[in-house]
Order: structure tokens, then C-alpha cells, then sequence
């Protein structure tokens, strides 16, 4: 059984998330469903990172499991084809080491949060931006964001229903940057805990109206407890968008092609 | 009646173009009929440019004449609240002269045009981009458009049902530039010929696929005919970002907001 890791681009706003639920579609079912078209025993992926309802990716990376042996590029057209008319794509395909697991073997996660920021709701860009129409204060939420680099107790920002066993997690990236109406948020780290990243942004959201100084990140940080941060920012403006390796299963994309 | 002009950004997709007809809704008939609700009396919005159906807009510029005074942000507000739920926003809202007129004082008209040129297709931006597999050559189509700048007749990138007077137009800029697996194209001129963009980005693909060498376009320009050029670009690629007026009628966007 050769294993096979995908990179996969989605948009989350028709699923229930990534994983696999008896209350609707999820990426997940779907993948799994366009896969079963090619094998004939059933087949389970694993993913790096298990977004929620709403949230996009732009470079999700799975492994499964697979009987057959196509060319990388054969194997990922034909999925492909059988996802249709799906807003999912795999947009590369490689095999790799039987010890290889999507989800055990990353060592970075880098998702983006997008705030558009004007008075206006958005036209081209709806379930893809949270839209905010009170100005926000892009630096002050960027210095606020720098009080939770490194390694912390995260409880302050974790979903009840966390599954992690620890919530200590290292911080490596947060920055926060305004280009015209947009507000683009960065977070890396080698992993997350469950809402962390929308539960950080909902609480910047506070400095950025000025509810809060950018200080009260620390206090926020040391309480470890939810009540302490603010509100879980909507999962439409979130996207995945990588996922790092020891080493990258995958043929570096070409840039430029020539 | 004071004469408004507005900014509008708007998603193409479900619409049969920005002009009013019987086949199905148009933007203008959507806008019109939201500030119908403000009006008692009907009225007429005319704009910048007439874009195709499937074509976006960004920054389209409409102008038209209101009995009622508001100050603009709640005049902005008040229609934007009458457009829901459609694909259409109006992003500024500014009084101006009497004598402005959004489609013939405008002095300067920009287009972006996107490729998403790799195997896979869209998963995040469905009906944003053209979607082409076989890699293309993004500085052999640069080095193609460079032929077309200058004031030129355009017949070859002309269509059919054009009704403009001359074919004569003055192409300002025309750069084509790769980002990873996104080839941008901008266009910018005093005003385009009926489908020139799409018809001069569908004959710039024949270059970046190799079926044509760069300078092929200058014998294309020089045949003045349609017959010369290649094939017309989707639609869905395409979008207004922007149009000049000797003074912009619209107070600036404030870049940072603080």
C-alpha cells in the first residue's frame, strides 16, 4: 500500500469542517468519496490540520493510503475529476515514506486571518474576510499580538471542547498588517490549540477598537482561563495556508514556470 | 437634484452585465431598483464602464441624480442596506457637480485581468480567474503586450457588436507579471474598445503557450481585423479596478486608517 501525501485547496463555507460528521458534508467525506472512486476498499485520510465549518485552506496537506500506483500527476487529475463539482482541489500529489502522517509529522502550521475593514460589506469577497466596519487600529493590535510570541499556557484562547492534552503550546509568528481596507493577521507555530488562532484574533479585535490597550495581551495570556480574552472571530476569514515538514513531501512549485 | 457618484465594488457572476436588459438582472437594474426605495421618483444611473456579464468590478464609478440630500456615508449606507443580498456594494459615496458625468469626464479606466495557470482547478477563486493548465510563459506575454501600447487602431481587438465611433484608442499600460501560480494582467487607457482587454489577454495566452512568438503582435495590430487576434478571455477573469477623473470626486481612502 503505497501512502500518498496531497496538498489540498478548499473553500470551507459548504462543509462542517474537515472531519468526517453525521450532521453534513465535510472535506473530509468528500475527498474520501472522490478517492473511493478509484479503490476498491475503503480508504481514510488524515489531515494536518482539522479546520472548522467555514474555514478555507489553501495548502491543507493529507496522507491516505492507497492500492494503486499512478504517475503523481495522473493520480491527482483523477481525484480531481471525481471531486467535482466540490469547491476542493488537490494541487499537488507525492508518495511518501510509510512513516510519513500528515498530521504527527508537521512541525509548522501557518493560517491567515483576514479582517476587511471599511463600512461597506464585501461584494467580491463574502465568506472569505470577517467584515469589521468600525476602524480598527492595525499597529496597536500588531503590538498587542507580540505579548503572546514563545512558549505559553494558552487556556486563555482554547475552545472548551479543546481535545489536546496540554495546553502549552510556542507561538512563533503573529503579525499583524493593514494593506487599504484589509487586515491581514499571520500565525505560526508548530501546532494549535482548538479556536486558538480565531479566539487570538477576536481578542485583538478589542485592542484594534480600542476597547482594550495592547498591555492587556499579557494579562489576558497570564489568567489561562477563556473568560479572560475576548470573542471567537467568525470562522470565514480563516484559511490554512501551510503546513511545514522536516523534510517537504513535495516537488517545489515552480515560480516562474520558465 | 444633486448629482451623486459612488464606488462600486460588485461580484459579476449571477448578473447579465452592469447594463439593464431584458434577459435577466443587471447591476444597474439591481442598483437602481435599491435606490428606488430612497426615491419617488424613478431615476437613471449611468456609469464609468458598461462591464460584460461575468465581469467584476472593484471600483466601477456610477453617477445619478437624487431629490434627496443625505450626508453620503448614511446615503452609502441606506442603498447598501437596500442592495442585500446582493453581490454589490457601494464603497464611497461623494456629491459632486452637476456637470460630472461617471462615464464621459472619466480621463483614465484600469483592468486586472487573472490567469491561475497549474494543473488544478480553483477551489478559492471559482468564477475570479481563468483557469489554464499548460504553464505559460509570463515574460515572452509581457514582452508581446509591449507591442500594443501607444495610440493604435484596435480593430483587431474589436468585437463585433462594438459601438464605439473609432476604433482609435490609447493603451497606457499594459503589464503582465507572474506570482507563484497567478499570472496578473493590468490594463490601463483613456477607454477600451468593446472586449478589447479580454480579446488582447486571449491573444497574449497564444503567446504565453508557445503557439506565437511576441512579435507576432504587432502584425496582429497591423491586420486590423478581428480575424487576426486570438480567442476572447472569460469573462470571469476580469475586473474594473479603477477609473480617473480630472478631480477625484471621492474624499481619499484613508491608508493606514490611523
Amino acid at each position: 500500500m503505497p501512502r500518498w501525501a496531497f496538498e489540498l485547496e478548499y473553500d470551507g463555507t459548504p462543509y462542517v469542517g474537515w472531519q468526517r460528521q453525521i450532521n453534513g458534508p465535510s472535506i473530509q467525506s468528500v475527498l474520501e468519496d472522490a478517492i473511493a472512486r478509484l479503490e476498491d476498499t475503503p480508504i481514510a485520510c488524515t489531515a494536518a490540520g482539522r479546520t472548522d465549518s467555514g474555514v478555507h485552506a489553501a495548502a491543507q496537506v493529507v496522507h491516505v493510503d492507497l492500492t494503486r500506483n499512478l504517475p503523481p500527476d495522473r493520480l491527482r487529475d483523477a481525484i480531481n475529476y471525481h471531486l467535482k463539482p466540490n469547491p476542493i482541489a488537490i494541487i499537488r500529489a507525492a508518495p511518501v515514506p510509510d512513516d510519513f502522517n500528515a498530521r504527527f509529522s508537521a512541525i509548522g502550521r501557518a493560517y491567515r486571518y483576514r479582517i476587511l475593514n471599511r463600512p461597506a460589506r464585501p461584494a467580491l469577497l463574502t465568506d472569505r474576510v470577517w467584515h469589521i466596519s468600525r476602524p480598527l487600529d492595525a499597529p496597536a493590535m500588531h503590538a498587542a499580538g507580540q505579548f503572546l510570541l514563545g512558549r505559553h499556557d494558552f487556556s486563555s484562547f482554547r475552545a472548551a471542547a479543546c481535545q489536546a492534552n496540554s495546553p502549552l503550546r510556542t507561538l512563533d509568528r503573529l503579525d499583524i498588517c493593514r494593506t487599504g481596507d484589509m487586515i491581514e493577521i499571520v500565525a505560526e507555530a508548530r501546532s494549535f490549540l482548538h479556536h486558538q488562532v480565531r479566539n487570538m484574533v477576536g481578542t485583538l479585535k478589542s485592542v484594534g477598537d480600542g476597547s482594550w490597550p495592547p498591555e492587556r495581551l499579557a494579562q489576558v495570556l497570564a489568567a489561562r482561563s477563556r473568560a479572560a480574552s475576548g470573542q471567537t472571530a467568525p470562522a470565514c476569514g480563516l484559511c490554512l495556508t501551510g503546513v511545514r515538514y522536516p523534510i517537504d513531501p513535495f516537488t517545489p512549485r515552480k515560480e516562474p514556470f520558465f
